[in-house]
């Protein structure tokens, strides 16, 4: 019997996870929750039912895992500790800092429960983070190295837009391609911020907008831009909508270590991420992991894991005989 | 208490073990085993005691895991099973047609004894098997490439060196860059093994020694070299002695996997090594795979397990609080 999969939320991930599903042929897609008026929503799987969260306490039944899509900075933290109270959950939440905080809650809930969670799977973290762990153990002795983009990020894209003048924008955070080589060369540079990544805005301005004073406030925003080297375009709606209406996204993450009785011989380890779409890719990762919390609640492996306590062979539709036989 | 590691062998692999096991503050080396005469075997580490495999037997009591160095043809098959009745122990097997029958033969012994056994841990089988797991989990639509070098293979430098005339050799396998470019570019494109990698030897040939034969009979060699675009240097002893002693390799491994409604979404994952020494490094694997075979010991998981049974997080000194604080 296929695994029964639900959904809570219905924005960019959500979506994401609703294409996906249809290539995990040992999965399937058995309901979508919301916070909207439901009959705002259509979905795009047909015969599969919207529902609205007030209904998740009465569904439990229905659902074997159910992937909460809400965003890290308000929601997930209360809602991935309450529905592990009701069932087997996985998030993507993604606010370094106050993972151990979040761990703990979902933690408690799941095992109050005896229900299975994964807190965090995606790329960064979650695939990123996988790379960090194995390279670390692996190379003791080393530096670490990570790298965004090129690509979107909508932090800064909506930084940009909370701008008056501007109608919209998009950023790109790019990797510096001489901090990449130098990493590469096995050199252990010490690289500033500004040094690692570039930022290239693109903004659309209203009629009559002040361009110079835009310009100026992306470039000194602090946090944002002011610690970069930052470019701005000032494009056409059309260009804009042609152009600019991805989600792409990736990243390198590098382990440069030696070893030998004097660390003469110089190791680099490096991985890396080329996404045509940042939420199609993290709601893969996710269904991945979404197969794991399934077979640790067969096992009765209760309570909120990370993607570092997870056996990678529980990721696989295939079986242990399989995967030595041909992967290995 | 540090984790107590014995060596069985004392070859490259068994050096590796040694010299970075210095880096791994939670474990000590507690003894090396040789089949050589006793007498002729000085280890680099002082004060640890040089066995005959003979005491293999009777030293159960001294030792955590054992570290199997032999080799995959003849000495593993026979060996790993036989010792995994007696420790808990760890191998690099990778004949990769091999694995499943090895595999059984090595859990029938460790189940029989409460014994935990890791096969084939390293770099591949090892950390690319690892990627190509994780990558088709997550983008179960796509294709994979496998790419090896640059680095010398050594069963391509012994092929060389049994050719009569031959006084020394060594081979490189190099990855085609404009193969690895395609695979890069979401192209997903059919490459045979001659695009995929060229090989370039280095030989030294006896004196008066027929070069043009020598070359020819390298190039024309089958499974070894007929199938490749092959390249032959003579160089004198010293040239050879100055530089390529070493044994540095590497890799590349690809998933290139698509997402969307119609598979419109090209996403790339590459992970590379680039090994200044392949065997500090597979050694390097081998002991931080060590650790997770104490830990599983620990805990009474018994059996053998290979590197996708392997929960990452026990692959690290830190604890699961600290990983999920600074690493995830």
């Amino acid at each position: 019997m296929a695994i029964r999969i639900g959904i809570i939320g219905y924005g960019n991930l959500a979506r994401g996870v609703e294409s996906e599903i249809k290539r995990c042929p040992d999965m399937t897609l058995a309901g979508v929750f919301t916070r909207r008026d439901l009959s705002s929503v259509t979905i795009k799987t047909q015969g599969v039912p919207v529902y609205s969260v007030d209904e998740l306490q009465s569904k439990t039944e229905d659902f074997d895992v159910m992937i909460n899509c809400g965003g890290s900075a308000t929601d997930l933290p209360v809602t991935t500790p309450k529905y592990a109270e009701l069932y087997n959950i996985i998030d993507s939440f993604d606010t370094h800092a106050r993972i151990p905080e979040h761990y703990a809650a979902v933690d408690a809930a799941a095992r109050k429960a005896n229900k299975v969670a994964i807190i965090s799977a995606g790329w960064d973290p979650g695939m990123f983070s996988l790379q960090r762990l194995y390279s670390n153990s692996i190379l003791p002795e080393g530096n670490d190295y990570t790298f965004w983009g090129k690509g979107v990020s909508q932090g800064h894209s909506d930084a940009i837009r909370r701008i008056p003048g501007v109608k919209n924008g998009k950023q790109y955070t790019i990797p510096v391609p001489e901090a990449l080589e130098a990493v590469r060369s096995g050199s252990n540079p010490e690289l500033t911020t500004r040094q690692k990544h570039t930022r290239e805005c693109f903004v659309v301005a209203e009629e009559g907008a002040d361009k110079a004073l835009i310009e100026k406030t992306i470039k000194e925003m602090p946090n944002y831009f002011a610690d970069y080297d930052t470019t701005v375009h000032f494009i056409s709606e059309e260009e804009f909508a042609a152009n600019h209406s991805g989600l792409n996204h990736g990243g390198f993450v590098f382990r440069s270590g030696v070893t030998g009785a004097d660390g003469e011989h110089k190791h680099i380890i490096e991985y890396s991420l080329k996404l045509d779409s940042n939420p199609e890719f993290t709601a893969s990762v996710i269904l991945a992991y979404a197969r794991a919390v399934y077979k640790l609640y067969q096992k009765g492996d209760y309570g909120c894991k990370t993607v570092f306590d997870i056996a990678p062979a529980l990721l696989s539709p295939l079986s242990g005989e399989e995967l030595r036989a041909h992967m290995l």
